[in-house]
């Protein structure tokens, strides 16, 4: 079989138009979902895709996809996409790359004249991000069934605003359904936002799963009392507690191969030089591959911030803030990724996926896989993210191959 | 020898009433340093003075004194004080408790029409909290002239003020000076404001050292990564170097006897549930009453702070943010206060004091030297700072039959 080649300099060329828009000075790009920037992100997108011949369609909460009709009008569709949100000052290869990608895909395929049974699509997820309006990848839970467009026009945003007056003042609405839609499969390039694949020398990961990720908070409350008079056997230091969760968190991660677990917020009060702490709070960010793991890991944390409430005499709280069960990706997608890796005489290993994308949503609605692409030092959401052209191109050429063993080439 | 009572009753309303000036409705006080409140409080002080038939004298930065003339005109001064600003919120007993009590001194002794060889002196130092202008122990400081009245007066507020515009505004300065004075020696009675008397069921403490205080600060600086992506032997976390000065602080209190250090303050950035923090930052009080041993436990410290960022590939700085020498108070003034408890047939023992005093100033230029009464609970600066009558009138006498023993009677 034929497989066409990737334009590696339209797609550099697409990767940097992109980007102009909510470019900043610096290099960083700035388009938080349902802004004036993010609405123009999209329309750009929607323009490759009419330049494709094909129609750009938009449902309720802004999703854009766009079908490349198959000879076999009953096929699912297989899709690959991403989004082209951002963070605030976030780089220009997250998401972007992912749609992009897939426009590049849908163009060499419609220039080789390639005839596939199954329809070949495209999406762009909106509002993967949720830094404007969470909950993250919002546009995925639409389609997945597990937010309502009430839900989501509800959303308050960080700016004051509510989601559903912007997405009126935008436009971003359409009349089309992506949930009617017939899935056949779901592939999306992403960058890998660690130093996994950059540090093995790996030009593409095979993503098999997604970790789980469980946050908590807890919050320690004990007595202030003054740093000089106070003898030490006879303290309730609330931030000796909160930093022995940090500690035995690190801990953990040697006991249990494969956790992560990081505390990235940390407050003390009344966070006076000679006043020991009344109270401190943390949050703890756990992921795990394997649920059941992960939820070791929880139990094992939860005794320990008890039994150090009880050393230090402290009250303690544990909320719960946010779960996300791992997944597990379709093992006919990740097996075909890895052929088309192999094929291609490229380097490819098998790997979870650290953050959390739209993939991970659809999976269990459609069958889904990712590849992963190496983050120069691991960056992202900053303007130092970057992926060399090479290693872009290479994603987007095994995206391609992906696409057409999934979609049966006839012709 | 016969040493006249206080006065428990009139002890008692004395506080009282002195706690109404600036008080609050849940019971706590506020007079803040060159406040009206502060200068209420001050005239109440002077009038009481004044009703003992002595001249209340004010210095150039506001300090109060008074001098009863002794027998001997060439004689230095016993004085007993302490002062009567407060911080925020603050108790009825830290400060008021020891002008009150050498105002109650005196007043016993002038009613028993006994006569000293040296005078007997009140004095109620200025700006000791040192809450609104930052210095703490200022009115000490300018008469043993480590302040100039230039300094002072150019001191910011934290409401935006600057201080001589304050004291002139409050007409807080005089023309006397408590730097020409002669002195024989300063008594300071204080509650503890920790728990070590309350524990020990014991009456009095006598006061025979200050331990020594050294403040710093790290910074550490590493990089913001993703919580998800990054793997754990590739992060430099600066909330867990930030942790790991707390837990070592508190281990080294186990290592080195005496040592009382507090983290306090901690602060991490950027503070999001899934980053890695990139910078934290840690304050660290360290105190002694041993000045090699203070300075074993800042060398030892400022190690473990180097080979913590070293472990974690972090920047750090650390800075001295303030230092305080151990204070060693006049063997023969503890040696009196320490006869006067055994002839009352009180417990006491020896202890240094936790917090600062403007004693510890003025030993330095004045012989001198403290005695506590318990703290119930070890609290301070709080609405539920409490010292029983029985204590408050305990510490008084042994104030008084020191003050007595020091300007040895005459008649």
């Amino acid at each position: 079989m034929r497989y066409p080649s990737i334009d590696a300099e339209r797609l550099a060329r697409d990767l940097e138009s992109l980007s102009r828009i909510g470019g900043r000075p610096d290099g960083s790009v700035t388009r938080l979902a349902f802004s004036d920037e993010d609405r123009a992100g999209r329309d750009h997108v929607a323009r490759l895709v009419s330049e494709l011949g094909l129609e750009p369609r938009i449902d309720a909460v802004g999703n854009l996809f766009a079908i490349r009709p198959g000879a076999d009008p009953g096929a699912g569709v297989v899709f690959a996409g991403s989004h082209t949100d951002t963070v605030g000052s976030g780089g220009r290869f997250d998401g972007a790359l992912g749609v992009l990608s897939a426009v590049a895909a849908l163009r060499a395929v419609t220039a080789a004249g390639i005839v596939t049974r199954h329809p070949l699509g495209i999406v762009s997820f909106v509002n993967e991000e949720g830094v404007r309006y969470m909950t993250d990848m919002m546009g995925s839970l639409f389609v997945r069934g597990d937010l309502s467009i009430d839900e989501a026009r509800a959303l308050p945003g960080i700016d004051g605003t509510v989601l559903g007056d912007e997405m009126d003042r935008t436009r971003m609405a359409g009349p089309d359904s992506l949930r009617a839609v017939n899935v056949r499969g779901y592939v999306e390039l992403h960058i890998e936002q660690g130093p996994v694949l950059e540090d093995s020398g790996t030009d593409i990961g095979i993503v098999d799963a997604v970790q789980g990720l469980r946050w908590l908070r807890c919050r320690f409350s004990g007595k202030s009392n003054h740093a000089g008079t106070t003898p030490m056997d006879r303290r309730h230091d609330a931030t000796l507690a909160a930093a022995r969760v940090v500690v035995e968190a690190r801990r953990l991660t040697t006991e249990l191969p494969g956790l992560r677990a990081t505390v990235g917020q940390l407050r003390v009060e009344p966070g006076l030089v000679n006043v020991i702490a009344a109270t401190s709070q943390c949050t703890l960010d756990l992921r795990h591959p394997d649920p059941e793991r992960l939820a070791d890991a929880e139990r094992i944390m939860r005794d320990r911030i008890r039994r150090i409430a009880g050393d230090e005499s402290l009250d303690v709280t544990v909320d719960d803030l946010a779960t996300s069960p791992p997944v597990t990706f379709h093992p006919e997608i990740v097996a075909t990724i890895e052929r088309a890796v192999a094929r291609r005489g490229l380097s490819g290993h098998r790997m979870i996926s650290g953050a959390g994308h739209d993939a991970q949503i659809m999976a269990r609605v459609w069958p889904t896989a990712m590849i992963f692409v190496p983050s120069c030092g691991g960056v992202s959401h900053s303007v130092d993210e970057y992926t060399e052209p090479g290693h872009c191109v290479a994603g987007a050429q095994v995206l391609l191959d992906t696409l057409l063993d999934l979609a049966e080439v006839v012709d």
